[in-house]
């Protein structure tokens, strides 16, 4: 029984108790509505790698009991009294903060995942009230309005989960260096969570998209079911080759260490390179950077005002992630799957049919 | 005697004879001037750190005898029968290249140092002829217009010799990366022959500009004399620490390696990182990229469109590079001071009264 329902803010959740990341039944407490705050019943919860660092305890800074989770869709059933973006009934989906000190710079432009005081991450961070936030394997969640973006009606709920934090991670370089030009060419470093958005996403500019993958086995998919024009096997060096000088962008989505100058090198000239994973170090000859006029950019996923656009923008161009649904039942199985790279392409659980 | 002059193409220069880089005087043949050619008496010749490392072989690939110098200033002597652009008695600059393909998409933009099928460098590459280019430490050269530049007749040629390597290479990082914004802030790595132009060229575009060097022997200068508003010495650690997030954009002209991650950590959210010299690698915290939505850029010189656009802008701001004079015949030591970072800023050969 979700709690909003029943009056109380008591909580079903699925949470890691240490650092063994094993994920079992929890209830808690979210904090009643306040005059700004949503409320929403969850009805379906991405699973990112971050919930695989998280529960255990990979960064050292885990607290437990742990609830992971921030690619949140679900349906709004309590609204404070200030809050005029949304009403009970829709939908809604909450991503990887939920919270900001919304009066900085950054803050001001909608770009809250720079605030200059910290974006407040939306599971196992510190709120400004103290308490630790608790991410979406839950039957519900209370956030800001400000943290919440519409899902188009049409839009189905599990598809809208994985936007909020895949979706949004290679959505925000790709428009913030311009790689929205029709007929130019993008590469993509892997093929998981955020590589088949970015593929989707090209697809959707108009891009010539390549597809570098470690895996021959993602061959097919790629370019039949995501529309790749060209699938490169990143470890054969006649076909790496080439490519040489000959993509405008390239968006590194590979979560693992790789080299980094034999994907540099296969931009023209001043082409972009996107790093949005994040491997141990980065490491470049700077002959490659400098005589190819070359740029590298990071980013992390993306503020609120882009989030929306992307939202919108996928409804618009009919983009779904592809997904596994499951019981919230199946997540610790899941979860080890994530961590082989054993998934096409993102798991969403199905938190309103299994968390009872 | 200069060889144009005699109607003879014999030219007199000096040039290094084997990996020790010592130079000595030498005597060597031009071409004759083609219909698209210009020849210039060369009055003044920079002291680039190329001269260095291809006298002494340090890339492997020096062909001796080797007349380094891409630095050149000179007077028109002599035009061939199609050539307008440029006439007996002209001031004319050449730089670090001195042909290219002349065909591809990159030279037909008048960016040709990324000509599809390489730039000619100016020493010690082999022309389309087939010939070994020998560089500005000589009486004179012939070279295709399109690589000749225009000095404005108050512009002292000894002056404009510096800014044909040393000025386009920060110059044109500066302007395409667009930190030519009024207010903004700049932090100049190394204060040598780039880093002081950097500041000078920061200035003119209104930005407020910190310098960053390993010597406290260079802040008087760079606050009084060239003007920057902040001095810190790289290794103090708190003066570092408290310009943290603090700068639009910062430009890394430093010859040798260090790390990356203290300077990238100061620059704003989006902030962009340009790099000009060539460390033997470029490590970084990918932490450090992608959360603060950073850019990391490199750059080589420039094409002859800026080019000619940095001179003219030089020649309308009144930037003079701060040059010390020396006869030919005190290469030798001039290129140790160089190895030693002795030097402020920039050593120009005065050809013209001392290579007889």
């Amino acid at each position: 029984m979700s709690c909003s329902e029943s009056g109380e803010d008591e909580c079903l959740s699925w949470a890691a108790r240490d650092p063994s990341g094993l994920l079992s039944p929890h209830t808690f407490t979210r904090r009643s509505v306040t005059s700004d705050d949503v409320s929403l019943k969850i009805t379906h919860c991405g699973v990112c790698y971050a919930d695989v660092i998280w529960t255990r305890n990979k960064h050292g800074d885990s607290k437990y009991p742990l609830i992971p989770g921030h690619e949140i869709a679900g349906i709004v059933n309590k609204v404070g009294s200030n809050v005029g973006r949304f009403k009970v009934g829709d939908h809604v989906g909450v991503g990887t903060y939920v919270n900001s000190c919304r009066e900085c710079e950054y803050c001001n432009e909608g770009q809250e995942v720079s605030c200059v005081k910290g974006q407040v991450f939306t599971f196992n961070a510190i709120d400004h009230d103290g308490s630790v936030t608790k991410g979406g394997y839950s039957s519900h969640i209370v956030v800001h309005e400000r943290y919440c973006y519409k899902i188009p009606v049409d839009y189905p709920l599990e598809s809208a989960a994985p936007l909020l934090c895949a979706g949004i991670t290679v959505y925000a370089p790709m428009i913030r260096h311009n790689m929205n030009q029709p007929g130019k060419s993008l590469g993509v470093i892997g093929l998981g969570g955020l590589g088949h958005m970015a593929v989707k996403f090209g697809k959707a500019f108009g891009l010539d998209v390549t597809v570098f993958s470690t895996s021959i086995s993602k061959k097919e998919e790629a370019l039949n079911l995501l529309g790749a024009k060209n699938f490169v096997i990143s470890s054969d060096h006649d076909q790496m080759k080439a490519l040489a000088k000959s993509l405008d962008f390239v968006i590194d989505t590979a979560s693992g260490d790789h080299p980094f100058d034999p994907y540099m090198s296969l931009l023209k000239i001043a082409g972009t390179y996107a790093l949005v994973g994040f491997p141990s170090e980065i490491k470049i000859s700077p002959a490659n950077l400098n005589l190819g006029m070359r740029m590298l950019v990071g980013s992390v996923t993306g503020g609120t005002k882009m989030t929306q656009e992307m939202i919108d923008f996928s409804a618009a161009h009919k983009i779904y992630p592809n997904i596994e649904v499951i019981p919230i039942q199946k997540i610790n199985e899941a979860l080890e799957r994530v961590v082989k790279k054993d998934i096409k392409y993102r798991f969403v659980i199905d938190i309103k049919n299994s968390l009872k």
